[in-house]
């Protein structure tokens, strides 16, 4: 008997779980980031972020049990490749006027990918009719673009500069 | 005596050849992702993107002779646990209706990864004052947004209600 085919919830349900991992992921991070953060007002956004984080991951145990499965994450490798890459970060440019700039470029990156699969998952839930997962990811979705905004603002606002400066 | 500070242009120079080696990863996954396309849209999309890939390739080696440095990338994890997720999903999902609504949603993560990276590369070239750069990675900035419209579409326009048809 040939193998049940994989449908649209099977893979809104693979990706809640990626994202569940990541978002577990980007928790345990914000802490070292904010730590390593050499203006108030980058440790302040990335504080502010990890509050965001876990209303985000109690919207997605809601979601959870709205598809009637265990909030259960799946090991992501995009969300651990891009936190390594920020503890290289941290790690490279520990000393250096530009580690904000480089601190919220990583962050940026986290950002999108966030951004990606939200607006992926928000897509699929409305397929599928599920109402009120549509609500709860567009809530995250929006949290997270305002997030990336407040990223650039921080970058074009004084990060970007106070790296240069040091340079000149 | 003390290590030399790491500067906004070693970040710059280290951000390139991250983003370098994504690109070419990226080209070497495209012709696989259009071969497992269901729907000729996508797959004529996957191709357009290839083509758009050698040409923001291009433009980075433009960037490299820029500032003087060897075109050369350097191993990025990011890219590798995105494109091992997609991997994962034209395996998963390989006879299922719901494939193409998770090779769009693959090829999204990426072009989030690169619009989140050319935009932060962007900015550090302006404050750089490399204006060639900053004209060049803008243009493949714009590439990528328009990129993941596209996608978005062809999400919205047919692969999300296909993949759910089939479960009904």
């Amino acid at each position: 008997m040939a193998k049940p085919s994989k449908t649209l919830q099977d893979l809104f349900h693979e990706t809640l779980k990626d994202i569940y991992f990541a978002e577990k992921k980007i928790l345990a991070s914000l802490p070292k980031m904010a730590k390593s953060a050499q203006t108030m007002e980058l440790r302040e956004a990335f504080e502010k972020h990890e509050q965001d984080t876990e209303g985000q991951v109690e919207r997605l145990d809601r979601v959870f049990s709205l598809i009637e499965q265990p909030a259960r994450g799946k090991r992501c490798e995009a969300i651990n490749g891009i936190a390594d890459e920020a503890k290289d970060i941290m790690k490279e440019f520990k000393q250096s006027p530009a580690l904000d700039a480089g601190l919220i470029a990583s962050a940026q990156a986290v950002e999108h990918y966030e951004i990606a699969r939200y607006g992926t998952l928000k897509a699929w839930a409305e397929e599928l009719g599920l109402e009120e997962a549509v609500e709860l990811l567009d809530q995250t979705l929006e949290e997270e673009k305002r997030t990336d905004v407040t990223l650039t603002q921080l970058a074009l606002g004084a990060a970007n500069q106070e790296a240069q400066r040091a340079a000149e």
